[in-house]
């Protein structure tokens, strides 16, 4: 999405309510685009002053006699509408709002707010904001911004872009990474996101050439789609979009009719998106730093075998602990590597993964370098991770002159991991950072950007082989009116999208239940049919393992009476009657997010879901290789496998139907707000699946 | 125990093998106490040299004429045991071997090891090492040092006591903790331990008046007990044992009869040990460090309620979010507070936990002084943070006063999360630092520091109520041998600890069952009787549900069929009869672990301990208080408050059994290797549990 292009690189930027003192959102702009370094014009605006800043400051935006690509607004909110209209008809393409004082401080500001979009819907000007703290350009030394970081002339310029709804949390996350050796191309605090979204932001970011990593901080998206819809564009083309998600600790309590929407926290389906797009999670400033720099170092491991050097045994094994934790390897290396090894690793050190070159070969650079060499050159290892604790002065230098060597005639990530006091080791400091070798101060945090390094290849290759699901709609007509259907029309409509439901009768309200068994062979279940009762068994609406007819004629006679007594104004429609189904029990189920849409969710049934909420969810529609992914995520997944000699169960229909299933969500996404399929029960490998009680409820 | 005061606080201290290269082992140390600032004498060893930099040199240990505490051997290995006696001669009470050569070298290494044991053991002269990086006492400028370390004179002093063996990891994590503010007393890196260890170290620190917070990393003990005494010692005098715990990636496969025994890894055990004991458990350095700024800072809280003062919602909310998860809750405010704040927080902040004061008051020092005085005097508020983003200057110097003045008022523990440049915020930093409030770089770490007091604080309270299990030794009488005891001797144990087991009938080898189903009410178990057969089901020996006597016979029958087919060898003593028990499956466990000795699990049965490893442990004896603690540790602990209906379980009894078996592990720990009691059936509140089965493992 090239359309953003002007507003990070403006030729010209205007500043509406320019002020002449540096601290205040008029003034701070023009100091610090005046001040560090752009290459664009300048326009102060504002009828007080005839000069800011030995600019010449414009009475109105309509004079400006230059290229305008970008207003700043710093005028007050009421003002706001009227500025942005007059930048319009200016032709100025973009605008900065820095101004507060709309919904976030009440109703008077909520309707200034209202008045902004339009004027932004009239007139087709895009704007960032309003109550924002303004857009940076660190490669063009744009500074649209007041504040704490309109004060940092010197903020590196680097691969990384960042959009923020909160400034004030948001720079100062970018100055502490800055602080630690992060540069950055964009930075942008979006504030109210009235026209411009986090979306769309990062979009933008990975359409351009001088970023390679795209981060946000949220809160929340109103579209949860574009979201992944960036993840997984980011992902094509090599540069990982990540997010820090803040605002879990609500539980998000639903009032839903159906177990899955009751269970469903709003959290639960942003991380599982998150995944399904290749968008990588942080939730501390040290992860996501660290994420900055090996991903913009560019390298991808192509497997997950991760090799270690290091001069000191305590710190390799804390590394392993947390790489393998993170699904790592540290593969056994090659009779060829280990030989190798052996000439050059004094006695007392290690030719083995993690490989301890010992404090001794840093001071015979040439045996470390045909380490390091010998190393990058095994086949196992994918990526390489060298521990050099606190090695300083010339040492240093050496060593990290020849790990930029050896990383130069390799693709293979190179990582260290290294927390010299800077003033010790400055020269060898620049010649990692010079060479994009990324560093890291510990060896537990080398270990987790491994692991997301690791993460983000895999999900590449992933999502470079998701079809989506394509499969026709079905158009199974839905009954009209809202609310929840009857089980029996739940289960025709699983069974419109191939879905296996149980073959079953009805007991009508007389009770006759000649017809109900006609075909079917005892065991029964008998169940109240009523679309007022989503909860059957707790009113005492379910009879299971029926022996025989006059067993089924007491039960149904009890049933209805259980139901009438407890739901004296619903509607009962008779006592549905199937045979009894074994297998494992599972539970499959819709909810219609607010942000993501028609999502799906399985778990195991009975006490893993109910217990222990073992669940599992992505958003609709999916292929079975993405149902399958669900599957493996959960954490009773070994009951697939069959447990204490059981026999593996047929997942192959379990992901079928979870397919399906998602089409259905889908399909029906105008209509459907839940569905519950509890339970699914899951024969052995080739037996199939069969829903055993469907539940639907219409918005 | 202060019994090695004069380890870290010698009067003067020989170094054996002295050299004038301030590089070798036995140089560095001479140059660092000549020149960091240590007040005691200086004696080098070394009959080449007459003096090294400026002090008089010895010929020989012997002609040392003056106080003397320490000695730091620099010699090589095989001189050292010889080195040690010529010092205990010369009554030197402490030496901490630096050379390295021994066991970690091979065979030839660990016999010199042996040596130096002989040595410490015969002349009663205790040692740290060999094979470590020596010790520090930055109080008294005490470097028995050599390597990085012994290149940094100005390493702060402060209240933080470290222990680790691997000297460069350690002395890596010193230096960049020291790099961040932290200020330490004694660093000890221990080496191969082959007398001073970790637990007695630790033991020292909290012993010393000068440490408040004491650390070790490692990699494994040998006495787990010690620990764990320690985390109980600190945790009575305030002053907390912080352990990271590595080489945990290895899964610890066993190779036992019992399922607790196959399916506990030793990490788990540790895990538990220190949660049993108050230890707190981190696995990395940023989490240390902000733990040793924190306990530094000497205040605990005393509950779980933090409250947030910020001035950036972001950052508010990622604290929340971090802060709940980890068991803190973030208290409403009381009315009295909201409505002082509403008198100084501008209208567009927030009066409500966490408490926005916006930048605006950062401005108005003296409105900012009140909010955070009547915050700290809520009575919900246990703790507060301050979100300082990354404000400097003279706006964060008033800000930082105003938090001095406020934090000096109360005992509540303060905390500041800000991240300003320190050079733009110097004296701001000094003002915090001085009066001991700890600072922490992002909101997340705080927040995770907040929990990581809180914890301590409610383990202190814990232990302190904390009885153990004094209950007198039973004596049981245990058959001679080693190996499988069978189910009913197993049993007989059980029941001499005062815990139900279900009563048992024998159905001799010839299959007559009159005897056995005398007095008992069908459905019937029947199991093959052996003490070689402990999987029975696995074997076809175990039938279920058994409804009158021919069935009965029939099975008894099939059961010995199978038992002599599948284990031809296999001492057959009959089948065991019982009444089917119903009620909730657990599974209790005892291993007698390397480290820690007897120790009890306990899991929920069936696939929660088969498919979900849902188990938890502690080390034997406790009383019925800790066992209650490890179901609340279970994931499936609902369960035991009853599911979708079902009554709450007899949780009482089972806590006494658990204890029972804690005090049966314990007595028994000299014979008794393994323990099963699978499946413990767990009945609803007021009717007790029943071990139904029970397999013993004598060591």
């Amino acid at each position: 999405m090239a359309t953003l292009e002007r507003l990070f690189h403006p030729r010209g930027v205007a500043i509406i309510g320019a002020s002449t003192n540096p601290v205040r959102i008029g003034g701070a702009p023009v100091k610090a685009l005046s001040e560090f370094g752009f290459k664009g014009r300048i326009y102060p605006v504002n009828p007080k002053y005839d000069a800011i800043a030995g600019l010449p400051c414009y009475d109105d935006v309509s004079e400006i006699d230059g290229a305008c690509d970008l207003a700043v607004i710093a005028v007050p909110a009421r003002a706001t509408a009227g500025a942005l209209r007059a930048c319009a008809a200016k032709q100025i393409p973009f605008a900065v709002v820095l101004s507060g004082g709309y919904r976030e401080s009440g109703d008077d500001g909520a309707a200034l707010e209202d008045d902004v979009r339009r004027a932004v819907e009239e007139t087709g000007i895009r704007i960032v904001g309003p109550n924002c703290q303004g857009v940076l350009n660190l490669s063009d030394r744009l500074y649209a911004t007041f504040g704490a970081i309109a004060n940092e002339p010197d903020m590196a310029a680097g691969p990384v872009s960042m959009a923020f709804q909160s400034g004030g949390f948001g720079f100062t996350i970018a100055l502490l990474c800055e602080e630690s050796g992060i540069g950055f191309r964009y930075l942008v605090s979006s504030g109210n996101e009235t026209d411009i979204t986090t979306p769309e932001l990062l979009d933008a970011f990975i359409d351009d050439p001088g970023t390679k990593v795209a981060f946000a901080m949220v809160e929340g998206v109103s579209d949860g789609r574009a979201l992944q819809a960036a993840g997984r564009k980011g992902a094509a083309c090599g540069k990982p979009v990540i997010i820090w998600k803040i605002g879990n600790s609500e539980t998000g309590a639903r009032a839903a009719a159906s177990h899955t929407a009751n269970m469903t926290g709003s959290y639960d389906i942003y991380q599982a998106a998150f995944r399904q797009s290749g968008i990588l999670e942080v939730t501390d400033v040290e992860a996501l730093r660290d994420c900055f720099a090996v991903f913009g170092a560019g390298r991808l491991p192509k497997g997950n075998g991760v090799a270690v050097i290091t001069i000191t045994g305590g710190s390799g094994i804390a590394f392993a602990d947390r790489a393998v934790a993170g699904g790592l390897q540290l593969p056994d290396l090659s009779d060829a590597t280990t030989d190798a090894l052996r000439c050059v690793v004094p006695v007392f050190g290690s030719v083995q993964n993690p490989v301890d070159v010992t404090a001794n070969l840093f001071n015979e650079v040439e045996n470390f370098t045909d380490a390091v060499d010998v190393v990058l050159g095994d086949p196992s290892v994918d990526q390489l991770c060298v521990l050099m604790a606190s090695v300083s002065g010339a040492t240093a230098e050496a060593v990290s002159g020849a790990i930029v060597d050896a990383a130069a005639k390799t693709d293979k990530p190179v990582t260290v991991a290294w927390s010299a006091r800077r003033r010790n080791a400055e020269a060898a400091y620049r010649l990692l950072e010079s060479a994009d070798i990324p560093i890291i101060p510990t060896p537990v945090r080398a270990a987790d950007a491994s692991v997301a390094l690791h993460r983000f290849a895999m999900s590449r290759k992933r999502l470079a082989a998701d079809t989506g699901n394509s499969a026709p709609v079905i158009g199974h007509e839905l009954p009209p009116g809202s609310g929840a259907l009857d089980e029996q029309a739940g289960k025709a409509l699983l069974r419109a999208y191939g879905i296996p439901v149980t073959e079953d009768r009805i007991i009508p309200l007389d009770g006759t239940i000649a017809a109900a068994v006609n075909g079917l062979t005892f065991p029964l279940v008998a169940k109240i049919l009523s679309p007022d009762i989503a909860h059957k068994t707790d009113i005492g609406g379910v009879r299971l393992n029926i022996a025989d007819g006059p067993a089924l004629a007491e039960a149904a006679a009890e049933i209805l009476d259980n139901a009438r007594n407890a739901a004296p104004d619903a509607r009962i429609e008779g006592v549905l009657v199937s045979e009894m189904v074994t297998g494992q029990e599972c539970l499959i189920g819709v909810v219609n997010d607010d942000v993501f849409g028609p999502t799906v969710a399985v778990g195991l049934g009975g006490v893993f879901a109910e217990v222990l909420r073992d669940v599992t969810y992505r958003v609709a529609p999916f292929d079975a290789k993405v149902a399958r992914e669900m599957l493996d995520e959960l954490r009773g997944r070994a009951l697939f496998d069959g447990v204490r000699g059981g026999a593996p169960l047929d997942v192959a229909a379990l992901t079928d139907v979870l397919a399906a299933v998602s089409r259905l969500a889908w399909d029906g996404r105008d209509r459907i707000a839940e569905l519950d399929i509890n339970p699914l029960f899951v024969g052995a490998d080739g037996q199939g699946v069969i829903a055993a009680d469907a539940l639907v409820v219409l918005a």
